[in-house]
């Protein structure tokens, strides 16, 4: 499985990963080590393939369920188009050489291509799926299936509609998809943006603050209120007794009834911003209901999320039962948790930003972090034998010289659109093409052979069970059929 | 169509692309001009989106039925994977910044990627499809299908096996695949890289001339024979007699009578390399009668195809009437023939360029443009009505106040697994939600009332016909089931 002597070889230099995150040049044989591609991307073998598919599957027919159309954009984007829209994780962005032309950047999420295509087609209205790489600059880490390049699958529903519908209807597709996957339990984490700026208001954080201090905030899932605390005090110059009043808040969690109980709170009543997000929130519970959505979500006030664009109503997914077990993976103390597997929220200003006269167009959006949602199906489906082709039928032949008669037998196949085979020697052994049907899983063997030509008639041998019945050729297309549909 | 206005606001530039394939930069209000985005690449629409799904099921459904299994690399590759590899185009490959980390570059194709891997995961057989986007820094003609970002869906054999038995099965998969799409009447030319060099050498090419020879015979499909003559000459100083000997060979096409002739041939008889290339083109046609394809193949002794890879068999599929209409392209000259829609070879030493121990693995290959597919399937269907959604049926209310219904029953179709939508109004007029359906091709309508409601009914509604049946909630799902299996 570890590659890396090949790599070695290959490249003359390879990353390893610690379990700090941090890399660096070691040799591959350092013991508990995951090792990568030099690129921090990795090639997808056939069976991770096959996975992948079924995820995909799932995921799409979810989409299409609710009605989603679908678009795809370039996979590079002028450099300007992204600059400014991701905060601080703006050093991420991988940019291409100035080979002349334009400068391009590698799009770091769908969210602002699907923004800039909307401005650039006037469209006020969509609901789109966009399933695509993106791409950033971070340290990866195999074990918690973080990559350089990974696949999003995003949701966006974009249009000037009442409060909450929208946004309501991707936290049902994120329940759906997550409890369909069965990658085990889950809690999908809510709050608002105007929420925390309210809140940041009524703690004293000085305006010009909220942003930086939103971002610590943002790391309360990763580090202790205390480190927090120390990083707004210490390194963003808060006052003790802001950062206090904020601790307070960001402990609280809880449903309809916490967003009713806040619209009370002395100090949010008092600021509009928080009290029409609060409203919100309440309103959406009351959908979330409806959509019998409500046993996985929880308005958490500790949830920031890291990016500028957002506007509103926030969200994130964790699982809340580690699908990867710590043993498998060299016992690396971050492979028990795989942290959120989607998030999303509404950006009511990002289009704008792309519209020569400013005009906004409401959008809310959700998106799958799929490459960790792999690594857990991957490593789920290890001890199972997954089929990585769909081959209903290997033409084998008996005896020698029969590869014209083989060709012959695979092109009626073919043209029936049955799934079919012939191996590509000129006389293989019965056995070894047997063999090649037990081990891709092929489950019928289509036997040629001086006999069978005689009589005209074709031997089916069940891979499964060795039965062999003869057929002549018109049945035999039926009889395949008949029995790879049952299968 | 033409998004020039938007894009000039957006990013203050853009190009133009005149007939001639140059790019200039002018104002978009010139006559007779396509304008594409400023990187030569495009955003894919709703519309776009619908029929490129359609190619891909065509596609993958084929290779499917051919045994293969499929995987993914990573869009860009160490920078020293692709150098080498692909002659005078190596110009076109796009770079990423230096920004830290290994110097890495945009895939220029599939193929090389597929060998990388192979020698990196020690792969010795395997049958393969990979679709996904490549890129070249060429210049970008929309006319004819040709992006700087563009899908490649690639089919692959690698493994030691008799000769031309894979060999055969890649030319059946482009006869099916541009079969099934419906495209219009096409040739498969053939050739072989040891015939060219074998007829090289037995017309005086000096050795050392071979390479660059060929790549002015591969350009005998867009100049005339006296302007490769010409380039010959008095570019590449090659004598006149040599050129003209070779003038006799390329203007041969044939079948396998034409392979027989030439193993007859004074000339290319006494050349050893020559003599295996023909043997094996004999061989060829012979399975390729097997497999019913002889109708479309050529054997071309002027197809040369470009790339340094390639060792013997050599192919490309080109469409013989024209898919495009000159008019829809405001009269592009180029706009008459989207030339080469697929392509590719045997290349049996790539792997071993990537193997430490040099360790060869043969691999024969195709490649579809399919981009350039796409822009004729788009003109075909240009005044069809493609839906770009799947819905079977909208929730609407005929009453104010219905939201919560409507919710609560669209969930519970969802459940069903019925692909549904609700409009995100509180209180929808019933004509709007009847045109969305009309606009979207959505067949039926669950209308919701008062009067339904009372009743524990819903009423279904046919849009074609505008027939309206009252069922209870059990039937309702059975009854759109069975409506929308039918259409």
């Amino acid at each position: 499985m570890c590659t890396c002597r090949v790599l070695l070889l290959l490249s003359k230099r390879f990353y390893f990963f610690s379990n700090s995150n941090q890399q660096a040049r070691l040799t591959h044989e350092s013991p508990g080590c995951v090792c990568v591609c030099v690129c921090g991307t990795r090639d997808y073998n056939p069976k991770q393939m096959a996975i992948r598919e079924k995820v995909f599957n799932t995921v799409v027919a979810c989409f299409k369920r609710h009605g989603a159309e679908t678009i795809d954009t370039p996979v590079f984007e002028l450099k300007e188009t992204l600059t400014g829209k991701y905060g601080e994780d703006s050093k991420l962005i991988y940019d291409l050489k100035d080979q002349g032309g334009e400068l391009l950047s590698l799009r770091y999420d769908l969210t602002v291509p699907f923004a800039r295509y909307l401005a650039m087609n006037k469209i006020t209205n969509i609901k789109r799926y966009h399933i695509a790489k993106v791409y950033r600059r971070d340290n990866p880490s195999m074990t918690r299936g973080r990559y350089r390049e990974f696949y999003q699958c995003d949701f966006d529903i974009a249009g000037q509609y009442d409060a909450m519908i929208p946004d309501a209807e991707c936290l049902k597709i994120v329940h759906e998809i997550l409890s369909e996957l069965e990658l085990g339990d889950f809690r999908i984490k809510v709050n608002d943006r105007r929420i925390l700026d309210g809140m940041f208001a009524a703690c004293g954080v000085p305006d010009d603050k909220f942003r930086t201090i939103c971002s610590t905030v943002d790391k309360l899932d990763k580090m202790s209120w205390e480190d927090v605390k120390n990083e707004m005090v210490n390194e963003k110059g808060l006052s003790e007794q802001a950062a206090d009043l904020i601790g307070e808040f960001v402990s609280m969690q809880g449903g309809r009834d916490l967003a009713e109980r806040l619209l009370q709170n002395p100090r949010l009543s008092q600021n509009k911003l928080a009290c029409s997000g609060l409203s919100d929130v309440k309103l959406l519970f009351s959908y979330l209901e409806l959509f019998q959505v409500t046993d996985k979500v929880v308005f958490d006030l500790s949830l920031a999320r890291g990016l500028d664009y957002y506007t509103g109503l926030i969200y994130e997914a964790v699982l809340t039962q580690a699908g990867l077990s710590g043993d498998t993976l060299n016992g690396a103390e971050d492979s028990v948790s795989v942290g959120s597997v989607a998030g999303g929220g509404r950006y009511d200003g990002l289009v704008g930003m792309f519209d020569p006269k400013g005009r906004k167009v409401p959008c809310v959006g959700v998106s799958f972090g799929i490459e960790r949602i792999f690594t857990i199906m991957e490593q789920k489906s290890s001890a199972d034998k997954v089929r990585t082709t769909e081959v209903q039928v290997l033409v084998a032949s008996a005896q020698k010289n029969l590869l014209e008669e083989r060709l012959k037998l695979v092109t009626d196949l073919w043209k029936a659109g049955i799934k079919a085979e012939v191996m590509y020697k000129k006389n293989p052994k019965l056995l070894s093409q047997l063999q090649h049907c037990e081990e891709s899983g092929i489950p019928l063997v289509a036997i040629l052979g001086e006999q069978e030509l005689k009589d005209g008639v074709v031997k089916l041998r069940v891979v499964a069970t060795r039965e062999e019945v003869d057929f002549s050729r018109a049945d035999l297309i039926r009889e395949i059929r008949r029995r790879t549909s049952e299968a």
